[in-house]
C-alpha cells in the first residue's frame, strides 16, 4: 500500500473509500506482526533514526506548514486555530525531541503480568502485548502525527493516522520524515500510515471497521470526540468532557484550599484538566477567601444561591452550568451540605475525568477517593495535575474516561493487552 | 424499582421499554454504589446467605424449572436444548455450591495495581474498583443468573440479567432467592435485577445503553453472541468462535502429539475450547499416527490435498471449512510447511480464542508463543483446558477474544477497573 496515493474527495464514492481504508488497515495489521517482532532496542534504535530524521526535514516540514498556515488564512482559520497549526524551527525540534524522548521509555511489551503454576504442572503467564492497529484521528495541531506513531511505534502497534485537512501539507510532511526514518531502522512503512485522502467518509470507514483497526484514539475538539463516541464500531480511549469537580470540605486548610483553586481554575484554563465546578461545604469557615482571588483574577463565578451569597459579583448560575465545560475563565460554584452532598453532586455531573477534595480531615479524604468514581481522583492537589507527564508516564496519548481498558492518562501500557501463555509437558484434559 | 414488576411484551412500545431498560439501569447504579461501599467480608456473609436461600428455596425452583421444561417440550425444544433448561436437586445443589465458591473467591476491589510518587511529593496509586454496571444476555442454562449474579456483587458490581423466554419462570424462582438472602446481607435489591420483561426490545434497550450499563456479557449460542456484537454500543466481553488450531510441528513427541490431538478434538466436542483444525508440520514423522485414533474415534476428518493423502479416510476439506468452527466430531486438517506456514494460516484462519504448537523445539515453542496472536497460546498442551477454573481463577463469567480490557477466561479481575488517586499536602502546577 503505497503511503503516497492521493485520491481527490470528488472522484471517491463511499465503496471505495472503504475499501481503501480496509486495505490500509490490512496492510497495517502484517506491517505490525513485523514491528511486534521488534525487540526493544530496534525499535528505539528507528524512532531515535526518526527523530533525526524529522530534524534533517526542517525545511521541508516548515515549508509545508507554510502552505497550511496560508492555506488557513484563505480560508478564515481562527487565530486559535492557525496558532495550533503553525510550526516554527523551536517547535519542530519538540517535536523531535518529543519523539526521542519516546523512543526509551520503557517498553511495555513482553512484560509478565502474572504467572502461576497449576496442580498438573502447567505454567500459565499473562504477556503484555501491543494491541494492535490503532486509528488516531486529529484535528489542527500537526505535532500529534510524530507524537502519536511515536508511542504507537514504541509500544508495538501499527498507526493508521487521519490528521484534519487544514494540516495536510505539514502532516505529509512530517510523516514522510517519520517513516524515512523509521524504515531506515527496519520498521515497515505500512505501520505507520497517514491516510491518502481528505474525504471525510475515510474517518466515518476508520469508525466502522471493527476488526481491522483495534482502537481509535481521537484527539480534537468536543464535535469531533462526539461524532468519533457516537459512530464508532471500534473501541474507542477517549475523553468527552472535563466536568472537574474541586470539593472545599469545612476541614480544609483555608490557604491550601485558596492556592488549589486558584490554580485549578486559572493556572490554564483551556485544559481538560481544569476545575469547571467548585463546591464549597456549607460550614467552610472562609469561603469568601476562597472566591475573592478567583474573582480577582478575573474569573467569572456562577453559583447556586447560597454561593451568590458569599460575594455579589457571583451571577447565577443556571441548571446547565452543572454539566458545563467552560475551558475558560467561568467557574460554577454551589454550596454543599457536607460530604455526602458533595458525592452526590459529583455522582450526578462529573464527566469521570478528575474531581478532588481538599480537606485535612483523613478519613473525609478516604472516603471520598474512595466513593469518588472519576478516572482520577485527588486530595489536596490540584486538577491541572491530571496529565500523563505531570503522571510520570513519560508522554501520553491521551485521557481516557471511560470505563474499560485504561482510564486516566494513558501512555504506553494503555497501548498494549496481554495474552494468556501456556507452557505444558503434555497434559491433556482428563 | 420493583423486580416484580411484568409488562406484558404485547402491550410495550419500543420507546417505554426503553425507559423501562433505562430506570432499571439507574436504579441498578444507584445500588452498585452502595454494593462498592461494602467490605470483602460482606459481600462474602451476603453471598453465603444467597447460597443458603437457594438451598432453601429448591421446592420452589424445581416447580418453576418444571412449568419451564413443559412448556419448553409443547414448544418443541431439541432435546440438547431441553437438557440445558433441566433442572434437578444435584444441578440446584451444585448451582448453590458455585455461589458459596465465588463468595470466597479473593476480591479483586482495592487491590493496588501500582504505586508511585512524584518529586513534587504527591503520591498516585491505580487501585482496582468494580466496572459498574454490567448485563447479563444468556439463553437456556439457568445456573447462569445464580453463577453471573455471584461473580458480580463478588466484585462489586451491579448486574442486569437478561435470560431467555424459554428459562423465565427458573429465572425469576431463582433470582428471587437469590435476592432474598443478598438483601438479608446488606446488598440493596436493584444490584441484582432480572428484566421485568421477555419483550426482544429489552434486549435492544440493554445493548443500545451506553453511559447506563458498562459492559454487556452475552452467554449462549452463536446467533445470540454475533446479534450482541453487533448491535451493541456498549462494551462487549465474549467471544464469536473458537477456531482453535494445534500445529504439531516435526520436532514434537509423537505419543505426546498423538494424546494432545484427540484430547483437544475429542474429549467434548461441543465446547469452545475444542481444536477444530490439525495443522501438521510436512516433516512430521508419523503423519498417519496423529490422525489414526481421531478416525478410530468416529471423528470425520476434511483435510487439504497433502492431508486426504495420509488416510483415505479423510475427505476433501472446502475452503469454508478452514473458518468452520463445527463443535462436533468434525475436524480439518492442513498440512503446513513448518512453524512460519503453521503461523500464516493460524493467523489468517484463528478466531482469536485458543492456539497451540506441539513441539520437543523450545526456540520453535517460543517462537509460536510470541507469533501466535489469539487470546491464549499453548504449548505441548490440549485446548482444551481454556477455561477459568482450569486456570485456577475459580470460576469464570466468560471467555473473551477481544482485544481489550480482558482477554481469554474472564473472572473477577476482568469484572474490574482501576481508578489513580492522587493524595497530595496542597500542591499546585507550576
Amino acid at each position: 500500500m503505497s503511503t503516497q496515493l492521493e485520491l481527490p474527495a470528488e472522484t471517491v464514492a463511499a465503496e471505495s473509500v472503504t475499501d481503501l481504508v480496509e486495505g490500509i488497515a490490512r496492510a497495517a495489521r502484517s506491517a505490525q506482526r513485523v514491528l511486534a517482532r521488534m525487540s526493544s532496542p530496534e525499535k528505539e534504535q528507528a524512532l531515535q533514526l526518526a527523530a533525526d530524521s524529522l530534524r534533517a526535514a526542517e525545511g521541508d516540514i516548515l515549508a509545508a506548514n507554510a502552505t497550511d498556515m496560508a492555506n488557513g488564512a484563505a480560508n478564515g482559520l481562527s487565530s486559535a486555530m492557525l496558532d495550533r497549526l503553525k510550526l516554527t524551527p523551536e517547535r519542530l525540534a519538540a517535536m523531535a525531541d518529543a519523539v526521542a524522548q519516546v523512543a526509551v521509555l520503557t517498553d511495555p511489551v513482553g512484560h509478565v503480568i502474572d504467572e502461576s503454576s497449576r496442580p498438573n504442572g502447567m505454567v500459565l503467564q499473562r504477556v503484555r502485548i501491543p494491541v494492535g492497529v490503532i486509528g488516531i484521528i486529529y484535528e489542527s495541531r500537526p505535532n500529534v502525527t510524530a507524537d502519536a506513531a511515536a508511542l504507537c511505534v514504541r509500544s508495538g502497534n501499527a498507526t493508521l493516522l487521519r490528521g484534519g485537512s487544514e494540516a495536510v501539507h505539514s502532516n505529509r510532511a512530517i510523516h514522510a520524515a517519520l517513516v524515512a526514518g523509521l524504515t531506515q531502522g527496519g520498521v515497515p512503512a505500512d505501520a505507520v500510515q497517514l491516510m491518502p485522502t481528505q474525504d471525510r467518509a475515510a474517518v466515518g470507514a476508520m469508525l466502522a471497521a471493527a476488526g481491522l483497526i483495534d482502537m481509535i484514539v481521537p484527539r480534537g475538539g468536543k464535535s469531533l470526540v462526539a461524532r468519533v463516541q457516537a459512530d464508532a464500531r471500534v473501541p474507542v480511549l477517549a475523553h468527552l468532557d472535563g466536568i472537574n469537580h474541586t470539593f472545599v470540605h469545612a476541614a480544609a486548610d483555608p490557604a491550601m484550599a485558596k492556592a488549589i483553586a486558584l490554580n485549578a481554575k486559572m493556572r490554564r484554563t483551556g485544559i481538560c484538566g481544569a476545575m469547571e465546578t467548585l463546591l464549597i461545604d456549607a460550614t467552610y469557615p472562609d469561603p469568601h477567601g476562597l472566591v475573592e482571588p478567583l474573582l480577582d483574577a478575573g474569573c467569572e463565578l456562577r453559583g447556586d444561591a447560597r454561593a451568590c451569597a458569599i460575594d455579589p459579583r457571583i451571577l447565577p448560575a443556571s441548571d446547565e452550568d452543572w454539566d458545563t465545560e467552560y475551558l475558560e475563565a467561568i467557574l460554577s460554584v454551589a454550596v454543599v451540605d457536607g460530604l455526602d452532598a458533595a458525592l452526590t453532586h459529583v455522582s450526578t455531573h462529573a464527566s469521570g475525568h478528575t474531581d478532588a477534595i481538599v480537606t485535612q480531615d483523613q478519613s473525609v479524604a478516604d472516603r471520598f477517593l474512595a466513593e469518588a468514581d472519576s478516572a482520577i481522583v485527588m486530595h489536596n492537589a490540584s486538577s491541572q495535575f491530571a496529565d500523563g507527564g505531570e503522571f510520570g508516564l513519560g508522554a501520553e496519548i491521551g485521557i481516557a474516561t471511560g470505563r474499560l481498558h485504561a482510564r486516566g492518562p494513558v501512555a504506553l501500557e494503555g497501548l498494549t493487552t496481554y495474552k494468556w501463555l501456556v507452557r505444558g509437558t503434555g497434559q491433556v484434559r482428563p
